[in-house]
């Protein structure tokens, strides 16, 4: 049994010169508790990690790529299982997932008490942050990775992304991480009405199929790029970053300190480079190496 | 000294043709630290709250509109200060804010550890969520509040929205709150990187202009409307939320039990009713109280 994403209810349309009852499909949205359980064969240990409101579908894969991209499991090797936990409820439907580990394994809970805005060393700033996660992170940023991708593909992945999304998604209402092959194929989609729960679901996916580090592909967002996302890219040694919407501050800086390529506003046809400009073949190839202005 | 929300750095903007290299307005994003100190004289507390990536500015109003919208104080008077607070750090701008409660009062605390999400009567599900907030909210929904708003003003809260934002944001990266009459006079606007912060900023202030419960006001979010967000404006007694964007199911859920008018897709002079059709004028208004197809 697997909870649905979508549901259809009866809503009133209205514009300028009249009103009608129509039905409208619309996002789920539900809380999913993960909790973990871990420790010697003598002495497990069970904790409530997270909550998070999200989407139902793909619950495993977001449960152990949030675990992964929070710094609290290093692989899928230290994953036994991940499964749907029922409490004894009637209205609790699939919201509670329990991510099991392999005896001997020790997660890094500090993780989860001291989160990456915080550091010992230097109170709460975005360049901590950004130290903070460089600890934790497997996949050393690659200064020469050979990612490149050509901006003529790079303008066509929007377009592969509603495509595929019309199929999911006619609420209107989901975000969407997608992983594109730099020559523009689509390997991977997730939706969710979080944009942090769809690309950990992503994450999720690639961890179980071994495909990390994501080093030879490109990540595409729906919408804005905010730090949380770049960081959970970053654990995930994705290079290629491109969002539809805007970037923040924060993330071009941790793009910057990762050598992380981050695009914003691609759409139309047109997109802005805010870091990393050495992986994009572009028209005038001399204004990305000439001086600033 | 104020932090900036905005800073401008140098890009390469690409089209189907050329590449040229340009400046461009980026939304900060930056972590901001809410701690809480509170007790009797002889035995004042020091508690860490929340950390949460904000663009910096209404720092004060971000903070007590937090403690107030996850109902962990009760009004405004409970607030002695509320004060960046400085750590001896270069790189630690204003990240800390500091808010002191008068001497006595109790803040409600179990609501920080033990969130909406999860109540220990139903482990983790969104109807419990929602019997959650009705403990803690101060402001019972009115079934009759007299809060009515016409399709014609409705219609027209997006164009007065963003010819505010574009005096705020040339960035394209900030979600914006904003506080209408049912006359459609613009109250209040505030924006953040983060949808939640711009609404916790938006009632912060409202407290401390001392507008609650915020019953004969309309207001319009720039973007979705999650569950999370509902949450927050029940919990300051408006009655009318209009969205740009999608609501999720569990948002409708919540506006329905508090007997919350719900607005979607209101864009282009038309929008959709998800809830609370009574509050409406609109035309053909027979169409409100037929019975369901």
């Amino acid at each position: 049994m697997s909870s649905p994403s979508v549901i259809h209810i009866p809503v009133v349309k209205v514009n300028a010169n009249r009103s009608a009852r129509e039905e409208d499909s619309v996002a789920i949205e539900e809380p999913l508790e993960i909790k973990l359980e871990y420790g010697p064969a003598d002495g497990r240990e069970l904790r409530n990690i997270s909550v998070t409101m999200r989407t139902p579908g793909h619950d495993a894969e977001l449960a152990t790529g949030f675990l992964f991209t929070e710094g609290i499991i290093k692989n899928a090797d230290e994953i036994k299982s991940a499964k749907h936990s029922f409490i004894a409820c009637a209205e609790n439907k699939e919201n509670t997932m329990l991510v099991t580990l392999e005896q001997g394994v020790i997660p890094h809970l500090q993780n989860t008490e001291r989160n990456f805005y915080t550091t010992s060393s230097c109170g709460v700033c975005g360049k901590g942050s950004i130290d903070a996660i460089r600890t934790v992170s497997n996949f050393a940023a690659g200064s020469d990775d050979g990612n490149v991708i050509h901006s003529l593909v790079l303008n066509q992945l929007p377009k592969i992304l509603r495509g595929h999304q019309r199929v999911f998604d006619d609420t209107g209402g989901l975000h969407a991480s997608a992983l594109f092959t730099p020559l523009g194929e689509l390997l991977l989609l997730r939706e969710d009405v979080g944009r942090h729960n769809a690309l950990d679901k992503l994450i999720g996916a690639a961890m179980m199929y071994n495909w990390l580090p994501l080093q030879q592909t490109v990540l595409l967002l729906s919408g804005r790029a905010s730090f949380e996302l770049i960081q959970k890219a970053a654990m995930a040694g994705i290079s290629i970053i491109a969002a539809v919407g805007a970037p923040s501050s924060l993330a071009i800086e941790l793009a910057n300190e990762f050598n992380i390529t981050l695009i914003g506003f691609l759409r139309d046809e047109r997109f802005n480079i805010y870091a990393g400009a050495h992986r994009l073949m572009v028209p005038d190839e001399a204004v990305l190496t000439a001086p600033s202005a």
